[in-house]
């Protein structure tokens, strides 16, 4: 069965957005993996249609409801759905690689995406929520974030990028930033390609780019060498 | 004048995507906000329109050029144009939300997707382009890390949010994870609302709140507290 993702949004039409285009788009066509999204209001129970109300305690914003949002979840994702349940928030522990590898190696995922300024703790806790951040900063909500985690997963899906860079070295997955890149033509604008690069000497080569690729992960992003050295947790 | 950003991409379709949707896409018709896309297939010189070739050096993948790259920059953003020009890539400093403000108190910002194995060192050194990384995972390209830092800024531009959230605590704003929040109905499933928040002693609401907030990311993002102990850098 291939790979299947629900979404819970208050914005359906913010979906597929840019997942219909490119390799994904045409993955999901080709049926290796589907997209279903959730009205969250859809499940409100009064004339209204609310599906939030004022924060317990006072404060600005709006809190979505754990009972109308529990009633999107259940009709999602039933209790025999082996589907992680996550929910896109800064909250959230950060979203890595390795996380998404797993992802995409499982049956699918259930997003939920909060609005307002935050969702009911109780449903977070009763339905199992891991809440996921994709970085330090604040979103209109977890739309553009679920986009994101998604376009991760695909591209990792069987059959999705062909033979486009598997295998290849790329940022993260070996802990690593990337090395420069250079490409034709040899001169440009006065700056030409590193001599090492055109000198056939593919040990010479190796070794220069994983020198390059230490000095920028060092330079730029210390924490990844640190996280390195740590045996693996968990 | 209103803020401008430029997005120099080989899929425009896929702009403004969520964008054009909710508070952003409602700011954007008032012209609070413009978003412009280039073409940069449009700015290739060989008949078959390529923008791209094989890496200096072998290995998989493809490398965007940079005589055709730097010839899209130079038509988005002229030399005296004073906006900020981003790379999104996985190699650059983890975006995050005083990056995100300071970006949005500025004239605009000019954000170059790139896709393939990477783009050409001598553009990225050339055009001065600042890489942005939007967390530790790789994308199938540019565009979607390009969207998600659309959304943050765009939401703190003046009038956007109006007063939906405004000064209130969120998460990053003070270096903390937001704390727990709670809605009616009183009782969801036999979980009660936390008493002291139904209590009406603000004080005591505030501190439990802080501690919430405290708790959350001494467990979650030890790493916060740590970057809050230290001077600021830079």
């Amino acid at each position: 069965m291939s790979f299947r993702a629900s979404v819970l949004t208050l914005y359906p039409q913010m979906f597929p957005g840019h997942l219909g285009e490119s390799l994904a788009g045409r993955a999901m066509e080709r049926g290796d993996w589907a997209l279903e999204t959730v009205q969250i209001r859809d499940f409100a129970t009064d004339r209204h249609r609310s599906v939030d109300d004022t924060p317990a305690g006072g404060g600005a914003g709006m809190v979505l409801r754990s009972d109308v949002l529990a009633a999107a979840i259940d009709h999602a994702s039933p209790p025999d759905d082996t589907r992680p349940r996550l929910l896109m928030s800064p909250r959230g522990r950060p979203l890595a690689q390795d996380r998404v590898r797993e992802l995409a190696h499982g049956p699918g995922v259930v997003l939920v995406c909060g609005r307002f300024e935050g969702v009911d703790q109780r449903v977070i806790d009763a339905r199992g929520l891991e809440e996921v951040s994709v970085g330090d900063f604040v979103l209109s909500g977890g739309e553009p974030a679920a986009l994101v985690l998604l376009d991760a997963v695909v591209r990792l899906l069987p059959g999705v990028m062909g033979n486009e860079t598997s295998g290849e070295f790329e940022s993260f997955e070996h802990g690593l930033l990337e090395h420069p890149h250079y490409t034709r033509p040899q001169t440009w604008e006065g700056r030409a390609i590193p001599d090492v690069l055109i000198s056939g000497d593919h040990a010479k080569i190796e070794a220069w780019r994983r020198v390059q690729s230490e000095n920028l992960t060092r330079e730029r992003r210390p924490d990844l060498l640190k996280a390195k050295k740590k045996p693996p947790q968990g």
